[in-house]
């Protein structure tokens, strides 16, 4: 085989950091966002008569379960053994909202950021599938890092 | 086996929505979300010079990818025969934001919403695992539907 | 290309049922299994006391998700357009058991029995999970089908 | 963002153990369950003229790749670097039935019992499904834990 | 939100075909491949002792749910209702080679080609998994569709 | 339980390989294959006119994906934590060709062989996906292990 052009499409080329020669250490990472609804939403998740039954419970099992795939749904992720993802809810009358936060720990190489943010994200999307049937206009926002710890960057919290 | 009691936990359990009475009608639905980013992150995806390479080719695809698995992250969501996914991007340099659309188009049973919502969703996620080590304060926000069409409830369309 | 050997192995080989030929019709099964287990663990339950969490709700996220998967754990089954899940428990004091039924429904060419088994059975295998730190002895038992409909072979109902 | 309510659902709600502080060390689980027929299908499994196709081989791996998404399919689980996962069938012609027994090994923070539970429980699964055409009365049955070893709780054996 | 670039990166952006007006119609297509090796790893197989074990009804186990898999694969794909996955083996003693042949069947809007070419592909990849610790060298060649029928564009079929 | 017999089908049976006593050690392999076409395919290629988007970012995505799910589509490999995955693409002009090639690494008890050239063979698959439209007649040949490193067997290389 003769004659081979240079690399094509080098420049942009999506890449995985190679993280071969990076120590395990242990990682966590804190996520959030933040579901708001109008009154009707709201009311039924508050008097738990949501037709298509127990929001919270749902949410937190499709986003645990989802911070388990976050190296098949975002492309340069790698794959980690997570130690622990847990997932709570918090309700903010005032806003009609639900505020969603995800942690998730590993021991890796990497650190544990995503799978944070797709475990919030999940179970985001989640609540709005169980609510959308009684409003479709249901925003998720406010989807960010709080604060992570481990690895060679150490720790990073959000800014109040 | 005698005496079984009522069946546990009636209340509030989740449930699918039973559509095998439904009919199968061609439907669409568009979602967005907006990635708000220092200047950074902004200027390197502006430049094109983000290490992890193309943003946008490779946040497309993933959003892509996860609307064709919606039914294994959302619990309550069916299988759909998807017939399209696309996902644009604009920017808005004022705000040093990406919006992201996406569009799902299905003929079926049941409605595409959620993913669209997805789409957009894990394309977003996307971006901020490229752009993460350039700034890890980037938000995630307005994941809302746009429109949707098809089905018994008709069209819908997020009021301006 | 010359001389090539008759198919290897043809006898035994792994076959898919080829359903290009058959109509589409409404189609449901019903199956269920039982879940046998000491007085810890059974104690746990009824008081919803488990450390892992709400055993039922997390049970049947875990059996819907399943039956939408089938065609990736079942190799020689077709992927089905599901109409409905759903997942019912009930308890049976006297023998310390839960009794898990799932019923699965569609609109295709091949029947719905290995959805609701597997929906059963990885409900059950969930349960399991959540109370193996109380007692490890515990017995997933009577896997079976219950009821099917739809199809060329029509209605059957197990012996009573 | 004021006055947010205490943590909803706290109690009772899904919980994965937290494995951070625990150290990797060798595990092995053994399970086991019977898969009950009647004469039909039992003569087709005995002169390998299952229409379908050779059983064992293919419930092998069925089983086999099940045990390697144990942590996608039951919620709570961690996702474990398999070392080893075999599948072994036996006949029990005085039953009429097969019995499975599956084995899983791992270096890891915790235990790989749900691994080998699934693996037998998807070999059983696809042996159902290969015979169903033949008899839909056939049961899976005794689905248990036969050993287990390693980790802080050391070795365990179903009692004879 | 004002003052929107015009969309980003149009030329050359990833994009599903839109099949939603299409109609669905039977559809079948047959793909092929050949794995060549040494004689160390073609004796093994052809005395059925590779010490990884039956590597033909592996493979085709392999290939049938690699076929299922496809639109999670292929970025661009769009999920198919396969109503058929068959997978052949015909051994070439004088290249001592084995050559792979895949068969798909769907009836859908858009065609089953890729699902053929995948399954030829992961049943070859699979071949190769397991006489690799024979002969590093083997190499799989020649994956091209064969045939493919149904559709607007009709029947295709390979030159002789 | 009385008169088991011996096990059965335990020739020929599919094996993992027993991983358990191996260390972890660093790990490399390299993987190529060539995706040839006639002029119609290779113009639009080289013109980036391909109506269904840039290629060759789609292709690099597919296979690095692809890498991060072996354990699911090769059914002996087992499950290892990658620490990078690159692929790259050259232009052979004079044979209207696309050659792949794809690096895959871990620090694991086993190769990642498999990773590499399921790697190089997903990203084939989808330029034929994406070229398909154009000419029907392309073929994948020569997916082959350039080279491995690391493991009890050490560096190995194709021979020249």
């Amino acid at each position: 085989m003769v004659k081979v052009l240079s690399h094509l499409d080098d420049q942009g080329k999506a890449r995985m950091v190679d993280v071969s020669g990076k120590v395990q250490t242990s990682r966590e990472a804190i996520a959030s966002c933040v579901v708001k609804m109008g009154e009707d939403a709201f009311s039924a998740l508050l008097d738990k008569s949501v037709p298509k039954g127990d929001v919270f419970s749902t949410a937190r099992i499709a986003g645990i379960l989802a911070a388990k795939r976050v190296d098949e749904l975002v492309p340069l992720c790698h794959p980690l053994p997570l130690n622990f993802v847990g997932i709570d809810f918090d309700l903010i009358p005032e806003e009609r909202a639900v505020k969603i936060t995800a942690t998730a720990r590993t021991t890796a190489k990497t650190g544990v950021e995503m799978e944070a943010m797709t475990a919030a994200t999940v179970a985001a999307l989640t609540v709005y599938d169980m609510l959308k049937a009684l409003e479709k206009g249901i925003v998720i926002t406010n989807i960010q890092l709080e604060y992570k710890s481990g690895g060679k960057s150490g720790t990073w919290k959000k800014e109040a």
